[in-house]
């Protein structure tokens, strides 16, 4: 089978899976249930399996079209296995080992929150504390974590079976949007992990290794695109059966509304440019990847900024979409049933993941100066 | 008491209630009952009584921007009690009969419907039939209700205590926003029309009775506007005391962010301009309501103008707003306890009103060709 | 004669100086001479003695939508003769002794030169140095200048008879818009100051004396407004007359298609908020400046912002309106002959006076913590 | 030589053309002179010979960046040849025989114009009539022209010597952007068509011959892109050497500015996606012009909507980006001298070639219903 039929088959499953999670999606999303029948699903589909880089972007496109929560907890699983290869250490077992398509993997790792403890023991290490914003954790099998060696000031990331002893989740997680991702806190109590599952250290020097923090900003601009596209294809198929054409409008159905097609086109339009925009910027960090250690920060800086730039245009144009489709159904289409206002509720979380402002700095002063956006776990 | 002193006194009378819905409001909009307790608040607070045009209009923007909800309740009574008199009926008991400072009056009218059937009898009417969208009206001492006469096909409207005999409430408004507005179905049931509280039949040819849409169209307007000031208060509230300032920014609070401040800037500009849009409006209008019988065409058309004008500003004001404050507040403000997105919910909902793309066009041919707008339901 | 009346006989000479205008603003600006000729017609009109201070605002949008460089002298000239009387000195011969009719005002004080150096010498000063962007300059009777005492370094403020000996027009203002104005450089060598003729010293703490910079702050949102409303008047006048109906458009005229309309109604109702923002403005620095030695920082605050607001919005309005107005045309209204470019010429031109960025900032900044804007040469 | 060789090859051919092209494109533009030594500089060059669509696309890009109006009649060039073949004539002497490296290709077949006449004489034709906005053609070396046979009433498309007795050129382009593009009228007097340079007649209900407009519309949107790109690139350069930072930025160059680094950020990334939109059309227009007589009318549909998306987007891009850049330059960059303006006067009258609202209106059909874009000379 090439490449090209390997991607078409996982587009059709993804498709289908899409198709599926469609019918209930503004159900669940009133529910705000954890995510566990979704990610069987996932596991069902074997999605969860797909190593090409370029499918697994285009399937989470797919699948976060249809339901954002469960695109990003897709998305998100795909990130975590590859970058567990990134640390490139022959002797841990990384996602290359660990990873299959019945395994869902989610991270805990934010940044912003004070680091875990990690304390050497015999056999590895043994980790405690708390990290706030942990998506999909609770429901995962394997966890890739990040916590700081108490004697030598290191930041260890290792694997974690998602169910080992001393793992608690918090359940906290209950927001506007994105409500179905299971986005909350975990707790670890001298919870023990196995040197063979340590990641390595990591290295504020090493281009590389700074490509991880690259690849959750490229995912993201991905979803953003993905619930544009969803709100387009939810909203299209309102006008199309549900919408009224208005009294003054001169014409017998919204279909032929000159207003309705007019700003379809624009939304459209925008949407097209934004995924083409995200689709570069993988195609750039797949690249980077690939270059190993051989990566330069040149290279690296090259790609950063090509997904703060996805990141910029995404960002505006998930917020603009979900919002204005309304416009193209009408009054009747804000009946709580529907749930349209899921696409704006979960565009507006999760574009607030970290502030545009400063990733369109970023694109700026790359253009204008050439300087490197710095390495951050955000940048 | 000077008319300035009175408007004062019921500016601060409703920066008093707003206070007490600033608290709960959160809350309430997430349990969505029927708003029984606010307008008791209303009818408490003296605020259905005032008979001043231009500080009901401002009343109802203080109150709007604390909860939408009341302040459309508050805004849609004022204009029931003020067309109830464009009929200039000596022989109904009108609104200047009917109104008090605790009688909250409600209208069932919806354009689109197909019209109630009124029946001539002994003493009046007898009216029949089934409405949508009738806000307020559950929880109303008092409706103006418009039927058409099955015998001359006259468009009849009146008066109706809003607990009469044969008059049941759906209770079937459950959308995404405006939640606690009541804007659900009503059925009448042979229902008695005494003949006293008729006001009288639509003139398609009366300038001054055409009025009454420009009222409604003038309300939306100011409550879009309030709902733009309301979300800048809170988010302005949040960002002072909860939001971080970014690890990036260089800066030590949030409130020094050169982004954040510049995006205040320029959302608080445009509200600005809008809220004085829509003030000048509301001075036309009142204008033209004063003129009674000797509106011209060309009055109303400029009246109508102005209106429309407002309304186009003042929707995209608020739905870029209310989405964009979260920008300024950070990715924690999503926390659903917060309820910030209601100012969105309510936004997109009460903006589709009618389509603003219509508006713009009756703006755009007014100041092309002086194209009158014409006398319908919604313009 | 009421002041109503007074306003209305000043509007319709406006009016009457506008049509003039009019017909050759295209060829002026064409030829880009100095501004005599536009002078001498204001000198003519007697618009130049109009005393009212919200007269002259109108006045000037009424002129600056003609023609954006003679607004922009009018509005100056304006300035010039009232911030004379800010420094409220018995001493010297102000506004109110040197204006008239007949005179036309400038200034010559760019905050960012360096200073004019001031000796003192018998019976005065002697002023000596070299100032860029004194708008109007070349053409005035008389100027108001900025300079700085050698001696004292005090910053002194003085008239001075335009062609007094020893003042030099460098006449070297060649820029892509408002190339009317004479906004060229001014050269003083050894140009005696009589004593009579100073008005003052800068005093940084003087709230009072700070509005001299608002009072142009706000006059460049006036023009940036009058721009707009020029430029939709006069593309108004070519689409009704001369724009062909777009052949899939399936409407007889121009007048008639749907998205003319529409943006046409987008562009004039922001036009209108961005006008009563600016008037509104201007209302407050009227008070303001009514308020004399009384005014408060936190009056002068509150006055900043208005009028920083007003500028953030007329800026986003001109730019906007000047280059969409083309879309409402069609392309053979690019033609060079017609000159419509000018307007957006103008309008980029003269909106970069300062950076709105930091006027967005100010108004955020007021709105979130309440912070004074700076006494600077711009806010 | 490699296909990817071949291209870099011709790149950086093309990057040596900008280069000389932007040295004096300022003072070229003030000139407005027929474009006589820049169609030199191109045939000189050899990219009038490049053969290869994703070639002629990238680099019309490049050249257009530089200047506009050049990288127009290079554009316009590739299409001539490129449509020429379309018609798949074996008795005609078409493109690949008459193009050639020293070869300028313009066209005359406005389709707004009345019909030129062509009568049947011995030998082929005789054409007659008047076409206006014939871009590039009073410096062409060969015509390809449109005219209506008399007797049957087919549209012939036929190739002439642009030098053919009995043409002469009206020089009548005066137009405020685009200014040395040779846009002028053309008149042909009883001009002799031989018969071996008659295309082929226009075939309404073939999908192959429409692709010929849409080749129009494509290369419009490069342009559009070029016209961003290159007014980033010329503003990047004057901010890096030129602009002040402002006193209130409290930062020591304008390159660390926030405002201006944030603005680069937003209106680069803009571009970028307008940029990779019109090359996923331009690889959809290769594709269908491969197909050859196979093309169906779905796969035309999908193509005119691809590029219509990509002249939406682009054309809001130009527009916003050759305004903005003055933002992120400063006051001082308005000097007639920089004629920074020749960018958006540029994006202004090519933005207008059509009415970009109704390539909104198409894209939104088409993603709503499917509908096809009609065959039309703009379609």
């Amino acid at each position: 089978m090439t490449s090209t039929d390997g991607r078409q088959k996982w587009l059709t499953v993804a498709e289908e899976l899409a198709a599926a999670l469609r019918v209930d999606a503004a159900e669940r999303d009133r529910l705000g249930a954890e995510p566990s029948a979704e990610v069987g699903a996932l596991r069902r589909s074997g999605l969860l399996g797909v190593g090409d880089w370029a499918t697994q972007q285009a399937v989470t496109r797919v699948v976060g079209a249809a339901d954002a929560n469960v695109g990003h907890l897709l998305g998100y699983h795909y990130l975590q296995v590859w970058r567990s290869g990134l640390f490139d250490n022959p002797n841990s077992r990384t996602g290359a080992d660990l990873s299959g398509a019945d395994l869902f993997w989610a991270g805990v790792s934010n940044p912003l929150d004070a680091a875990l403890e990690l304390r050497p023991v015999d056999g590895g290490y043994e980790v405690t504390g708390r990290k706030t914003f942990a998506t999909g954790a609770s429901v995962a099998d394997r966890l890739v974590v990040s916590a700081t060696d108490t004697e030598t000031g290191d930041k260890i990331t290792f694997t974690l079976d998602a169910k080992a002893d001393g793992i608690t989740y918090a359940g906290d997680w209950d927001n506007i949007g994105q409500r179905l991702t299971a986005s909350g806190g975990v707790v670890f109590d001298h919870v023990h992990v196995p040197a063979d599952q340590v990641l390595g250290a990591h290295d504020d020097s090493s281009p590389r290794l700074s490509l991880a923090a690259l690849g959750f900003q490229l995912v993201l601009a991905q979803l953003y695109v993905a619930m544009a596209e969803g709100a387009l294809a939810e909203a299209a198929q309102y006008t199309r059966t549900t919408t009224r054409p208005w009294f003054l409008s001169g014409v017998d159905t919204a279909t032929a509304d000159p207003y309705i097609l007019g700003t379809y086109g624009e939304l459209v339009a925008d949407a097209q440019a934004a995924g083409l925009l995200a689709d570069h910027a993988s195609d750039r960090l797949d690249q980077a990847s690939r270059r190993g250690a051989d990566l330069t920060r040149t290279e690296r800086a090259e790609t950063a900024a090509a997904i703060s730039s996805a990141k910029v245009v995404a960002t505006k144009v998930a917020n603009q979409t979900t919002s204005r489709v309304f416009e193209l159904c009408g009054a009747r289409a804000t009946a709580a049933g529907y749930a349209f206002d899921r696409f704006w509720r979960n565009a507006r979380t999760l574009t607030l993941h970290d502030p545009v402002s400063y990733k369109a700095r970023e694109v700026g002063a790359y253009h204008l100066t050439g300087e490197h956006a710095p390495f951050t776990g955000y940048s």
